[in-house]
């Protein structure tokens, strides 16, 4: 780094945030000019027309401006029915963010004082290291490694003095595994055992193929909740989610949103206000019977957890490395993820299948073919 | 503080952020059935009818998806053309934020150290200190009253070997004051000089009624500009701005935007690219006539320094702090914002006029009554 100019000027945090692995995926998958894609973190369905209609109705209705920090009026309300119709907490309060990324970024800078330790489980969703580093935090990575279990005796085990926060994450991205009901219970006790916070990160709830959602929040009045409509209503791109948790913690968060975020989009929040009465159902289904057809494609040859919810497989590479296996799965037409993006080991890889059944197919194809050369 | 429980998870950066004072304005002013409101911070007309169809078009296309981290690619080009015929700068770089704040925001998690010194002119945007705060970093401020003028001895004089950054607005909210030529181009070369990065806040670009807007990265090659759709085309609710300055720099802001704001929303994104062709000259005609006409209404009774851009006048209270003046304002039905929201100095007050002529006329029959009852 040069002592004057730009290069000078860069804040350390920024050095802890390394993009270098999936650009060099990315890279490589650029020079495809029809790849096989099972590699995207959203639906492929889009927008249901009724929202795409609400949000347009509130541009024409001139609903542009700010929005309250907190979210318009009949959202918030609405979410907040909802939330109390599930939990009977009294102390639960709700706002609406920008997107389910807008939740964790005020989370953390609400709770996490630099030094404080963060619980996250590896393999972990892509934000997590960076945005504890971000405000200065440490993460603490948990290998859940090879059934993406919690073990409870190894989280208590890794509870210091530091430790502010576990992040929780069920449907889980990128292995799909949701987490039992011991686990859930379990963890929401340890959390309130050892007064350390707990956030549950639900933005998955609506792709839970087998039994129900199991929520911390259900053994832990404290445990704040992030969920959205991104995954849920293909909404990835209208940056619209919302956080539920104590009153002291969700006023805290709306503080800091004034100065940073300042509000959730406004059309996209009259949208959101829609969505909340579209049943997705049908699409649930769809993507079960998607998740299906991988797993049964692909159980005799690759070697992987069973996944029960988000749109997501994991298995192992069945030879080299993660990244070694994806380059190779590349040079075949095949677009995945390498499992190093989530995690400290790379032995893994991420299959995406938020695609068309025939996408899913050829991509099965690709794969079988590439393990019976190893 | 308790010892457990939520109360005892909150980080210390939030209590650096205090929204008691302005909340107190809007406590007393909720109890007004109609005020004559002149305390707005964004525009009175709506989004143009061009723009709006270009979102609704966007969503019903299926736009609605995640986009690039630094912007969809049609509208990044066009600012990145817009910004290369503006200056001949070889390293000039562009990004697409969520809106100004969503720069302002990465601007100070890519540059600002904990314990780094930040440079903000007195009064201020609201959000510059804690957004210095939110990082670490020492808001230091320099007094501009009364005619909120920049010396550039006394910036000179408070450079120390920490100071990273110095923020800088023309025309200013909540000043409505532009910097002259000398000091925009003073103030360039200095932190050129002394090697401190410098960003100027731009978003007020489209309302300069007087002469032309001065930047001052006319002056200085690495100055970091923000500018953005909010005020312009009354997009404040849409959340797009862009941000241009040196390569690294900007290259930096992208990578964080992928673990913050992911992006800035995609509809709004290519509104924002039929926007750059919609001429605003009317509403700026208009604006000029609503600041002509609220400087002529007051400019017997009230203590001011003549408003060249933004849509703001802040005079002196004619008697009591500005607090009291603005809570006596309130009890005759007009609200307008203390100045002490914006400095550390309680003497002045901020009139929006961003209102129907009609109501500024109110406005100013109400400020004269209560001038000439001090």
């Amino acid at each position: 780094m040069s002592n004057s100019g730009p290069s000078s000027w860069i804040a350390a945090r920024s050095q802890s945030f390394d993009s270098s692995g999936i650009r060099k995926v990315f890279d490589l998958a650029a020079r495809l000019s029809n790849p096989v894609d099972l590699s995207i973190g959203q639906p492929d369905f889009d927008v249901p027309v009724a929202v795409q209609n609400a949000c347009t109705a509130a541009i024409h209705e001139g609903k542009n401006g700010y929005s309250p920090s907190q979210g318009v009026g009949p959202l918030r309300e609405k979410l907040k029915s909802h939330v109390a119709e599930r939990y009977a907490h009294e102390d639960r309060d709700v706002f609406v963010s920008s997107g389910t990324s807008g939740g964790l970024v005020l989370t953390m800078l609400s709770l996490v004082n630099p030094g404080d330790e963060v619980i996250i489980f590896d393999p972990y969703f892509v934000m997590y290291p960076p945005l504890v580093q971000l405000v200065g935090g440490t993460p603490v990575l948990i290998d859940t490694y090879p059934d993406f279990r919690i073990d409870l005796a190894q989280v208590e085990a890794s509870i210091t003095d530091r430790t502010k926060l576990i992040l929780f994450n069920s449907p889980a991205n990128p292995t799909g595994a949701t987490a039992t009901l011991g686990e859930v219970k379990g963890l929401a006790e340890l959390a309130d055992r050892h007064n350390v916070a707990l956030l549950s990160d639900e933005i998955y709830s609506q792709f839970v193929y087998d039994g129900q959602l199991h929520s911390p929040a259900d053994y832990n009045a404290n445990t704040i909740v992030i969920d959205g409509f991104s995954k849920s209503h293909a909404m990835t791109g209208w940056r619209v989610g919302w956080v539920h948790g104590p009153a002291e913690i969700i006023q805290t968060m709306i503080k800091l949103q004034q100065y940073s975020f300042v509000c959730a989009p406004q059309p996209a929040q009259w949208a959101g206000l829609a969505a909340l009465d579209v049943d997705m159902a049908g699409h649930r289904a769809d993507y079960r019977t998607k998740r299906d057809l991988l797993v049964t494609g692909l159980e005799e040859d690759f070697e992987f957890t069973h996944p029960g919810g988000a749109f997501y497989l994991f298995p192992k590479a069945p030879y080299g490395t993660g990244s070694e296996f994806v380059a190779k799965a590349i040079e075949h037409d095949l677009l995945t993820i390498p499992g190093g993006i989530f995690s400290r080991k790379d032995t893994h890889f991420r299959i995406s299948y938020a695609a068309p059944n025939e996408t899913i197919q050829r991509g099965i194809d690709i794969l079988k073919r590439l393990a019976s050369e190893g």
